[in-house]
């Protein structure tokens, strides 16, 4: 099974791919889209979805698993990168993969078994689960690659999609 | 001048299409995409993506206009209406389309002079403005009206669009 994993952001957009076989994880790809802060907004949201589109039809994933979002604050940055979540759901759907959304609570306990991980422990458990020689960078793609690892763990299936999840 | 106005949101996407004609204003369309609350979000922010590139090709406006996001707390609410928000920039861009976008209040005072204005004041302001025998109904549709008569009556132009609004 092939997962992308995404890490939505306006700015930087973290992607991971895995394949998940027989039980061991690989790393098959990672990395990130980033667009420029002087960009016309929508056209740095149409950077996003060309880029991810690219991606879903270069390394054909069985899925995309994707953060869901939360801010304490609305702000314009809790704005901006829900709109370009909105971007990569699209892209996911339009291109047919059924998309998992997964809690940050949810990626650190599948991550590291532990609620309240920091970062750096986040990184070193993506590092060591993958298996690479040196913990992914930048942040955002380590991120992606950790909501991946989260959606291998989970033995979520098609048909546990949930839907409705915005009523 | 043909504008495209844009009221966002993930169950309902107003929308209004009007003429501006010498300083006439005239409504030439207008109505809601809604989305069935149970159906699996993916494929909501593809129906609202579908029901906006069909009418971007239909009515083929010369601009769009969609308003800024506020709220006042970060709920759920707020983080799939901005997902469907950057789907609905997605596809006026993708379709060449200048995005313009303007505050509740830019609204609110280019309809009807004041800020503070209610929704039926906006609305009546709405229906005489375009000279329709009824306020249009329902009220997404009307705001998305009131979004592109803002539009029409701000003289703003391409070499005013904003850039960066999100860095």
């Amino acid at each position: 099974m092939i997962i992308l994993g995404i890490d939505p952001g306006y700015a930087i957009t973290g992607y991971g791919i895995i394949v998940k076989d027989k039980g061991n994880l690989k790393a098959v790809d990672y990395g990130v889209i980033t667009t420029p802060a002087k960009a016309y907004f929508p056209l740095r949201l149409c950077d996003i979805y060309d880029s991810l589109s690219h991606l879903l039809k270069e390394f054909e994933p069985d899925c995309v698993a994707i953060e869901e979002l939360f801010f304490s604050r609305n702000t314009t940055t809790a704005m901006g990168t829900a709109q370009a979540r909105g971007v990569a759901v699209l892209a996911a759907a339009q291109a047919g993969k059924p998309v998992f959304e997964y809690t940050p609570l949810q990626v650190k306990v599948a991550v590291t078994g532990y609620g309240r991980a920091e970062k750096l422990q986040i990184q070193e458990m993506v590092r060591m689960l993958l298996k690479l020689r040196q913990q992914p960078k930048p942040d955002d793609a380590a991120d992606a690659l950790a909501v991946a690892i989260c959606h291998a763990h989970s033995g979520n299936r098609l048909d546990s999609l949930a839907v409705g999840g915005y009523q």
